[in-house]
């Protein structure tokens, strides 16, 4: 097997972490170089002492960017708004880029700009861009140079409502209450995520920019209807996971059985989606890209829960998905049967 | 100051092991007898070893009951349906009687029948039980011989819910996810509470018992409006701690700020009630008897978040204050300030 | 009962949250100042939410010490090197202080310069300084107007070594490998305190500081022996608790019952310390003043454990228990009984 | 790539979990069946949710054994005294067998039955079974039938203590405080292991199987020295981990560089073995193969730390290690580059 080659803008955050190790062990990618601004100069087993022994690969500043040499594949986990001006060099260099950051997810300028609060760099780049929830657009994302990868929050509802919108079953608001793993705000320390602190602290999380992921999840939705959102992001004390609940209102009729059924036929043909007739549970798909689905139905009301892991099939195993779907590789190559437990 | 006597039914389980902490630093009572089937014959201290040194306290089998001696106040913390049978010959000793199990709960004999599969042995106490939600109920608490404390779900559910739905502000179906720590399924080890199993673990409890919650939380709303509710327990990585995220419709015009107003009318002169303009956190108050609530509204659905420690506010210490309110003890006593950080 | 009046330098750290905790819930003592530079001008509850509607103390800066009201007692919580120059004028007034830092501690102004690197700024006073391990310095602590409050290893190894080297039971070098939790290092966020990274880390840490914890401990061994010590702490995910193992070599024939018996009679009178047949567990402490002591012996080495509460019986518990004893209060006044399980 | 054919007995503990995990994505490995008694004639998916999708193996109880199909390997993960009479036919059948039990590491049949309390039912193969720590006994692994897998405190001790021990360097006894995750102990729920009383619990467990341990240590290093050695294994609140703390006298000149220096030498060619000149951390190391070694050497004492993963390099993955060098495959098969962080 002939690898590609790969850069990755952005390495030593915990989706950087994350996708550094799968694209290590998958058989058909080198990773060519890397970037750090905190780390630069270093080795990036200098940055993750998990690494020590694994990789030599030294990180380099993106200030260099210009000099690397030319790869097959971008993955960009840079910070919002960042990714935006580096990547139209990296698609002309012949690159296609996975963008895991927020800058591409939204077709529409005006509301990036409305969200983040400064104009997008490079509006003419939004409309051949391919939303990376694979399963939802693994057509799209085949032929793309560039894809956004969806966020943890929008992975999870969205894999949760797609089956049950296409359906038209959504008759009103959907309500998602989503608990979230501390690795999700990433590796800078806070007060909030300090061990001492976080330990025992659950709580809701309001303000942290569920606009945006609301306006992701229901313009990803593209199945005509769009039904009004309202996302509430939870903390738990847990590192990896995420789990959403999400409270649909469905025609009085609607039964569980029925749901279920349209879950079944949505995911066929997607081995990483597993709907259960049982509770998925955060645990069983753990540094995975497994979605674990289940839902119960009464008076009028379905509730699914969706189980991820928020770095796995939230960010970096789901970019690695992309790429094996732009690239033609078999889909799971890399992916598949990777789960940890306990 | 000059103790009550006090006897405790079933002291060995966590409930138990908090009441017996809270009384024994209690400086109005003293713990005459304290029961438990499988330490029988031990000290307390053998139970628990926290306690050693502090208590001398030796544990009895309920059997031997009728050969207690007589106390002023009994707390029963036993399993469901195994209280009802032994709570009037100690109402006839003259005691009174704080029953943590969901016994008394509800007047309806039928009810308790249909949720628990057997009929209730004395429907004829129903009547004059008060629901020891101590903020809602504080009056009929006063005066009873025979006190219901809430569950810890209904507890939180109904100390966020009753300001909305005494003002009229609740317009709909009422949603509740709720997030309970692990001590709430009790002592015996089991394998979805084994350390390693749980550590991970983050999943909807949908078939746990939810019914009888529901409906306790239905028929303690004593304001006329009796919403739909909709309750779905989540097990997450704590010991202990209950968050409840309220989803509830309110006319399209309600604000935060009037939603804030009516919960800081009503729960003044209610110290162990926070309403916050911000958003409360388990952290900020576990091994306490406080409950933090806030809210926000958005798009004509208000969300009321309250924390308790399922243990303290949810359980026992909320019987410590039914048992203060009872015996025109000040309220706090025992209770005010004890909270632990971090 | 009148209370005493205290001023406390550095109340926002863990160790002030649990003295304010400790303090508030004391029955002879009232809070009248609590500084913090952090959270100056703000209230306490602001820095620490669970004291919300507990107290409205306000926090003030250190810099307007000299205009603050006259207390009976201080106590200082503040980082090392900071009281030193802070305490004497504090005396002047006729405050008695309890001083948690380290900057007391050593007898040698050499040994303080050689470890923290500046001179002593008040020699004069480390003559007449208690070392605040209330059960082996009792009477020094009652009668001194400045006490330091010891360290949480130096606690945990004096009260597991002080009955072994008083009955010269200590016949080589001594290996002291201890476990602590997150909070000992403070509140201040670092990578390794984030919970991501803390939550699955366990390692030792041999250059934190161990030199003047030896040296602390060594010096105030005063039975004569002065075994060489060697400590090493190590990190674990865990908030609160210290569990020391100490490894001692005894003479051959030293059975676990002589060391044992030793123990009980050096603890006799000293409620606050638990030695047991068993091992002790920190879950059976948190939260307290309790130390938990158990040994084993075997071919000439004596193994101790030692379980407390880091920022209990490690410091703000004792340093309670020291003000208790300068004031001839009950020793265990608001301490006795606090312990909080699960 | 021709695969092996492999069988796995008692599948459905944790060390089984992570076997099958491992052979599952092991490019020259077919499980051909496996056993567990608790979920005979279910699937492993039922037994473990995290492998749904992703594996249709129905487990088989241990009782039909003889007509199971043949194959190349079989691991044992069954508890103590249960394998040794089912590996003689196994062997017999042709197939290789890693034992992870205790059964076969010991060469004198009169120390198995003083440990285990039974004889040993095939004395015969202790002479012939090779001692499955591979970085130490590479060679008679290559040639065996029977591989005796090392327990998770033997790993992480001998290959701490090995390099020294070689080298001449330990003097004297040895003195080793381990910290153990609580897979260890297994997938049963027991009180000690139930989430809310082991999240907060750190303890000794000195009475827990010892001797055996130590015994297994002393009987293994095979250099001619058999220094004393003192194990005693705590309890704290992690899933997985192992932290050996080893301290061991050493003559007086030693320094830390010459130990770091052998260390190196020893482990030349070994890259599952990560000699650092800091401190390891379980953190790095989990969720695969490697170790990490860290020391320091202070007056007469060498400190070594070695963190591995118990279900990890202490069991399975090391299995599986045995087994690449077992069949000429590549040793790191399978297996390097496989850690998980965060």
């Amino acid at each position: 097997v002939t690898a590609i080659r790969a850069g990755i803008l952005g390495a030593t955050g915990y989706a950087g972490a994350e996708l550094v190790g799968l694209l290590l062990s998958h058989p058909r990618v080198e990773i060519v170089w890397a970037t750090s601004e905190k780390f630069a100069g270093e080795r990036l087993a200098d940055a993750f002492p998990h690494l020590l022994g694994i990789t030599d690969l030294k990180l380099e500043s993106i200030r260099r960017l210009s000099g690397f040499p030319r790869v097959d594949v971008v993955f960009s986990c840079l910070p919002p708004a960042s990714s935006m001006r580096l990547i139209p060099p990296l698609l002309d260099s012949g690159a296609r880029v996975v963008d895991l950051s927020s800058d591409f997810r939204f077709k529409d300028p005006a509301l990036f700009e409305a969200l983040f609060g400064i104009p997008h760099a490079c509006p003419h780049l939004l409309g051949e861009t391919a939303y990376g929830l694979t399963e939802l657009f693994r057509e799209e994302v085949r032929g793309a140079r560039l894809v956004a990868n969806p966020g943890c929050f929008a992975t999870a509802v969205l894999l949760g409502l797609a089956p049950l919108v296409r359906a038209g079953l959504v008759s009103g608001r959907v309500v998602v209450d989503a608990k979230a793993g501390l690795s999700g705000p990433g590796r800078a320390p806070r007060l909030e995520t300090h061990f001492v602190e976080a330990n025992r602290s659950v709580r809701a999380l309001p303000d942290e920019r569920s606009q945006g992921r609301e306006a992701e999840i229901r313009l990803s939705l593209l199945f005509g209807a769009t039904p009004e959102i309202v996302l509430v992001p939870h903390r738990i004390p847990l590192s990896r996971g995420l789990y959403a609940s999400i409270y649909a209102e469905v025609p009085h009729g609607a039964s569980r059985k029925e749901v279920l059924g349209e879950m079944g036929r949505f995911y066929e043909g997607s081995p990483f989606v597993r709907t259960t007739e049982g509770v998925p549970d955060v645990n069983a798909v753990t540094y995975s890209n497994y979605a674990g689905i289940g839902c119960t139905v009464e008076r009028g009301l379905a509730i699914v829960f969706v189980a991820i892991d928020n770095l796995g099939k939230g960010a970096s195993s789901q970019a690695v998905q992309n790429m094996n779907v732009m690239f033609s590789f078999p889909e799971g190559e890399g992916l598949a049967g990777r789960v940890m437990f306990p």
